[in-house]
């Protein structure tokens, strides 16, 4: 196992009727910006509910904020922050929301020239106004991390600090029930993917870390198809909310390396074709483990034998047999799992190539042996 | 899923040579009182590198600590820290030594009589002394939970409160390489005992929470005859350190039903007999799942098959035999599984009914059913 350090200090309060207590979690002289995204939380009740729960503070809102959240509409949060003297900031949405609150919250004491620069060129982060959540939507596990990924122009870059867990994030998965089903199947895809990111490399002596990451991987192919058949089931939106979060919190990459080059790719496509940030993961992740079937090949092993139940074949054969099945399992939720099931042609595997050359982002992967050209091979395997 | 509130706030500092680290995680001008036990830490080099890393802070020293912290002892830790006016708490050693260390740290500031009042009239912690732990024996938990268990007289009792979580604690897998084989199978029984604690209920459409209890319970069946046939493999001590602490942080128990009665009842032997901790838990938890096997049905069934692998015949037998491979496994491990094999006289199950009974503890476990009359057919059958 390898030295690491572990913090989480984020406040769950998780379950039914949890937003009404949102007060008790705030100061009772708090100036909040109150950060949302389009409009479901008007339809869902959730904006009343929290708007009900703030009671008599001051309250300012950026609503707006995208799928994918951009710098020039965050950049207007930070101005009302800054003009009305606000001192909280409540996200009250997905991860893109949440997210782009994380940026907010950096962006506002950063003195040294443009925030964006926090992205581009990793600028320190020393101080950040305190944050919490009223989560709506599972996938990204940013209600419970230091993480955020952030657009602007053609660029989708992420930032992780320490300073910008949320002090508390309220998770009630009844807020989840009227999500469409395209949601739902991005949520479950986004959480797998960061399960695998954090154990589909090599061994690392850490029997603990790796069976929790096959206890989240089972859960999430058990839930996924019956979420999408029967939507509206309490304890089925309550383990897919909380595996969401427990999938990329910090926890089961504790110890262990990690691999992250799907997530990279896959922000290129996103930033290049607008795709959904899952989507372009079901598309990327078994391209990549095909391709990289060699430095992972005895995870991918135990991975077919215990998440899968493959045992049957030579390895190689077990190895295809359990990458076909996680295919059919993100086909199953409506996901493609090819570039050409999201429009995008295959001439982007040669942008991508050059796009991270350009960056000079040229040894991903946990054994950092994914160049450019090895990203060109996996995309073109994706075809 | 039931609703919960989690938040774990304590620093995991963990790995081989994070003791030389310990000055960052404390202030500069910490006045620290160091707590400890016995001569454990002297032999095995543990106090040297605290100290070393400790710099020129200024240090008074509680040692003497028991395996079952004693209130006369920890009084005298409290006077310490006001005589010379110490800031600070740092725990080195065992949960035992942490336990008395989180007393020190609420009955230093409380002003309403009898700090032992926490413990036997649950009264309340307003304020704590910050904790900082080194820890040296997997076990308990203590190093990233709130509770602590004390001894005064004949009673050993319990508080939790979320103002003595460690602000931090540095797990060296390498300073329990000298821990005798005892203390090992001491800390692998304990561990599985509070798994088993939060997860042998009845099932609570908790399916994640599930999954995470049986991959502990698994990864200490692995590798508990390992630790025992080849101490000092240091992958093992550390899934040995890790899964500890995750055993008893708040994760699995949150959102779920959980029983404890397997630990009352066993602080009662301890009390009475002295028995190490985790012997009267390998006594106890057999007899009590054989006595609760009603109430607990499904989920028995559940980890018969999952964690034992029985899958052949009748529920009854699949339940039986379940049980008698736990009672194999603690007896591999040198643990006898009956009071006699502790020299414990039968007699005790009526003392333990009137124990219990005289302090109107009268609806332990899940359900509430586990009257003293229940526990003294529980002690009966481990005979």
């Amino acid at each position: 196992m390898e030295n690491f350090v572990f913090r989480n200090p984020t406040k769950i309060v998780f379950g039914k009727g949890q937003i009404a207590h949102l007060a008790r979690e705030l100061p009772a002289d708090a100036r909040i910006l109150l950060t949302y995204g389009g409009g479901s939380i008007m339809a869902n009740g959730v904006y009343a509910q929290t708007k009900a729960a703030l009671g008599d503070r001051t309250v300012f809102e950026l609503s707006g904020i995208e799928p994918n959240p951009r710098y020039e509409t965050l950049m207007r949060g930070v101005a009302l922050v800054k003009e009305h003297k606000l001192d909280y900031l409540l996200s009250v949405g997905g991860g893109s929301v949440l997210d782009g609150t994380k940026f907010i919250a950096a962006a506002v004491p950063f003195t040294e020239g443009d925030p964006w620069r926090i992205l581009s060129e990793n600028a320190e982060v020393k101080s950040a106004l305190p944050i919490g959540a009223v989560l709506t939507l599972p996938a990204t596990g940013s209600e419970s991390n230091g993480a955020a990924v952030i657009s602007r122009d053609d660029q989708k870059l992420a930032f992780i600090n320490p300073l910008v867990y949320p002090v508390f994030s309220i998770l009630d998965p009844e807020t989840t029930f009227t999500l469409p089903p395209r949601q739902i199947a991005n949520g479950v895809i986004d959480s797998f993917v960061h399960v695998m990111e954090q154990y589909m490399t090599y061994p690392a002596a850490a029997p603990l870390q790796d069976r929790f990451a096959e206890s989240l991987l089972q859960t999430l192919i058990e839930i996924g198809p019956q979420l999408m058949a029967k939507p509206g089931d309490y304890d089925l939106h309550a383990t897919f909310m909380w595996t969401a979060t427990l999938a990329l919190n910090g926890l089961i990459g504790a110890g262990v390396p990690q691999d992250w080059a799907t997530h990279i790719i896959g922000h290129e496509l996103t930033a290049l074709h607008g795709t959904d940030h899952a989507r372009t993961l079901a598309v990327v992740l078994p391209s990549l483990l095909d391709v990289q079937r060699v430095g992972k090949r005895e995870k991918l092993l135990q991975w077919a034998e215990r998440v899968w139940g493959v045992r049957e074949g030579t390895p190689e054969e077990r190895i295809d047999a359990a990458i076909a099945r996680m295919r059919a399992f993100f086909e199953s939720l409506g996901v493609p799992t090819r570039l050409s099931g999201h429009g995008i042609p295959d001439t982007v595997a040669a942008v991508v190539e050059q796009r991270l050359a350009a960056r000079k982002v040229d040894a991903i992967g946990e054994r950092g042996d994914i160049t450019p050209a090895v990203v060109r091979r996996i995309l073109a395997a994706a075809a």
